[in-house]
């Protein structure tokens, strides 16, 4: 498929879903610190699934499965600055559209017309001018926004081949780029070069950005893999330290990929790191094995959480029955997180509408402890990509919360957990497609084995 | 220096300025694709010089040389994510302020205060609900704000000791960038890897984020150095291909470099590569050896015009006399641009302001093709940090205009000229710190002669 015939494919599908035409914006780059120093450019998702290609300053009008693009020429000290870029006719003709018009004429189209309110407040105020009428956060959109909006969940759920193939690119660079973080880990520890997290994030992401992509998010690299969104790369390297790398790619034309992995820095884990390695791995596994389409993703997340009761009880961490403890949240505890999300254009695909494109329809989110994070509810579907993340984590503001211990106090064998100090954060992430009988593992290359991971950091 | 000293030291030079409090915001992040999943977060420029730590979502207040850190101690919740993060008093005592509050007491400090709009339009709203006025961009700040600006202009123009070491710093980690830069395309030539213009970026960039710093703006590496801010990085290294890097490092407190070097893919220039490159060799040793306290920026900029016209004209690209060229802005056919602009905290320093950090009071920018894209039109003084980068480049919207043509069709050489044809774009790019009684380069452990270049990318 051509991307011109996959969009086309594209606006087909919405004008079956949706009668109201669409005006659907990219977006503009915002500064960083002054106006001409701009964070890299970022097309807005909707736009990206529906144009193709990551234009700037563009709006496509979507009716009756016909595409107008509109967007401004470069001038000519664009041209002088910037380079020669494609006219608007090139580019038109590359998406496939019937028709392309400087954004001046927008107005002209501006009726009853959908849409989605971008990320950027400059663009997002153009867009309520164009319209005239206000435009809430997508996540919160009415009537005809509303059905756009349901419209595009329908859509952005399952994959096209298209997306599979960009979606694929990505997943080969991140599996590309967590081995040359294993190979950085290695030779700092051969070299002795006394290497910190920056170094193993700077030897992964230069391979992303070798290849002309960027980062899909901002990078999880650390030996606190307890803290779980950390963003700081400051640490040296410990003797008996794990590493936690959360980093994945993204395609010129904005498509993810999201994979973890967690490796011992000096090439072999300790018996109780990797005790706790396998036990994290047997719930991926048992994931991975479960997931068709019809399952609930929910129940994919409580195969994991039991999975690891199962295997902490085994470790004598946890004491009682697996399901029992699950039905408790103890799990919880040590895996506070669900077990993963939608994957597409966005990391957490869709993510700017909420809860809308992750829950299905008149599902909301649990208030339970082992639960309430769960990012998707919904029955697994072919064509849908979705990861799969458990983890095991030992992070003081649960373990040390006065509430917990009393609530734990009998399910917890406080002693025997203090003898897996060593392990402070262990996550194991792939992407996964669910196709017609199963389940495809998109990140495979990359193993998973505690075994396998050790052949590549380097045994000493 | 301590951090504490330098800040109380900065804010009593702006209580020497300035009788009115002041509030200054540090910005929060923006979305790209999504809310949660932000570019990464730049505190606000003006915000760092005072409170000296990168702070999200902290206000300080400044009154008589007093400082009073405002910001919101972590959630459980944020704790619990983002692992354990020094608390208010712990910043506070760090950055030598007097007082510690939570933001909810801002109001009570919200009268008469001057402040300046930051980047982030969620910060800018909320600047405007707790001083209860409209703000507008920094650049057309009046009245108190007006007055602020012009006391930072006055204050961040001359670099203290504790900014001259982070500079410095920014400085060797680029030199090294740079340096690394040069030693991928020899190891990607002799090993026929068929590097493209990514590789080099990527080599670049993973030394400053390996050093656990940031890109202090998009970096330019490109073989088409004639587009002067090209940020696409896909062309493929030709054999005899010149290569442009204009990278540089900023330091986790925000001090940024910038530095520019040419160099050949195949690690000798041509004999024609090489003629233009010490042409603009000259013009950048002629600004190093003229830069002194007192000098007028744009007398070095006109300086490294006259030399270029003159290295022109001795290869018969130009015809006539140096002085005569410039006047009728001949030598910008080739060098559009300004000579450079400061530096400090932005890469263009205090940009966000307009002109009116750049240009001294009573000056605006010439409407002259030779001198309209001059950033800085200042006498220099002591503790200035500027950049000296003049460039030649053969830019197709400029030489192939019509109005150019035929305006300068007697001063140019057209068939003398297309015989280098190899060269798209040349440009030499250093930090300069103005002395007492001269300058220093900053950036001067690499190397500019076209021969010291040679060696560090390697001859075959």
């Amino acid at each position: 498929m051509t991307l011109a015939s996959t969009l086309k494919h594209r606006r087909r599908q919405l004008a079956k879903h949706l009668d109201t035409p669409v005006m659907l914006w990219s977006g503009q780059a915002t500064p960083r610190n002054f106006p001409a120093n701009t964070h890299p450019f970022r097309s807005s998702s909707h736009f990206l699934y529906f144009a193709g290609l990551p234009l700037e300053n563009a709006v496509i009008h979507l009716a009756d499965g016909r595409l107008t693009l509109f967007m401004d020429e470069a001038t000519p000290a664009q041209a002088l600055w910037h380079g020669p870029s494609p006219t608007r006719t090139e580019l038109a003709h590359k998406m496939g559209a019937d028709k392309a018009l400087p954004l001046d004429d927008l107005k002209h189209f501006a009726g009853e017309v959908a849409t989605l309110k971008v990320q950027d407040s400059a663009t997002a105020a153009q867009q309520e001018t164009i319209l005239n009428r206000s435009i809430p956060m997508a996540k919160q959109s009415q009537e005809q926004d509303l059905a756009l909006l349901q419209a595009i969940v329908q859509l952005r759920m399952g994959h096209d081949s298209y997306a599979l193939a960009e979606i694929r690119r990505a997943a080969g660079v991140s599996v590309t780029a967590h081995k040359t973080g294993m190979a950085a880990t290695l030779l700092g520890e051969r070299l002795g070069e006394g290497l910190n997290e920056a170094h193993i994030r700077a030897a992964m992401e230069q391979v992303i950005m070798a290849q002309g992509m960027t980062c899909a998010y901002n990078s999880i690299v650390t030996v606190h893999g307890e803290v779980l969104h950390n963003n700081h790369y400051c640490h040296p390297l410990g003797e008996n330290d794990l590493i936690l790398a959360d980093v994945g790619a993204e395609t010129e034309t904005g498509w993810a990929s999201d994979i973890t992995r967690t490796w011992p820095t000096g090439g072999q884990f300790s018996s109780t790191q990797r005790a706790l390695y396998n036990v994290v791995l047997a719930a991926h596994d048992a994931c991975i094995a479960a997931a068709k389409p019809g399952v609930e993703y929910r129940e994919l997340h409580l195969l994991a959480c039991r999975t690891l009761a199962a295997g902490l009880v085994d470790l004598g961490i946890l004491l009682g029955a697996p399901d029992d403890l699950v039905d408790q949240d103890a799990h919880a505890l040590f895996f506070p997180h669900g077990v993963g999300h939608l994957l597409g254009l966005d990391v957490h695909d869709m993510e700017d509408l909420g809860d809308l494109a992750g829950y299905a329809p008149g599902r909301s989110r649990s208030d339970r402890f082992g639960l309430g994070f769960l990012r998707l509810d919904r029955p697994l579907q072919a064509g849908m990509v979705i990861t799969i993340e458990p983890g095991f984590y030992q992070v003081p503001g649960i373990l040390a919360d006065r509430g917990n211990c009393d609530r734990y106090a009998t399910l917890v064998n406080w002693d025997r957990l203090a003898q897996f100090a060593d392990v402070r954060g262990i996550r194991i992430e792939n992407d996964v497609l669910i196709t017609e009988d199963g389940c495809e593992v998109l990140t495979a290359d990359l193993p998973t084995a505690a075994t396998a991971i050790e052949q590549l950091v380097g045994n000493r």
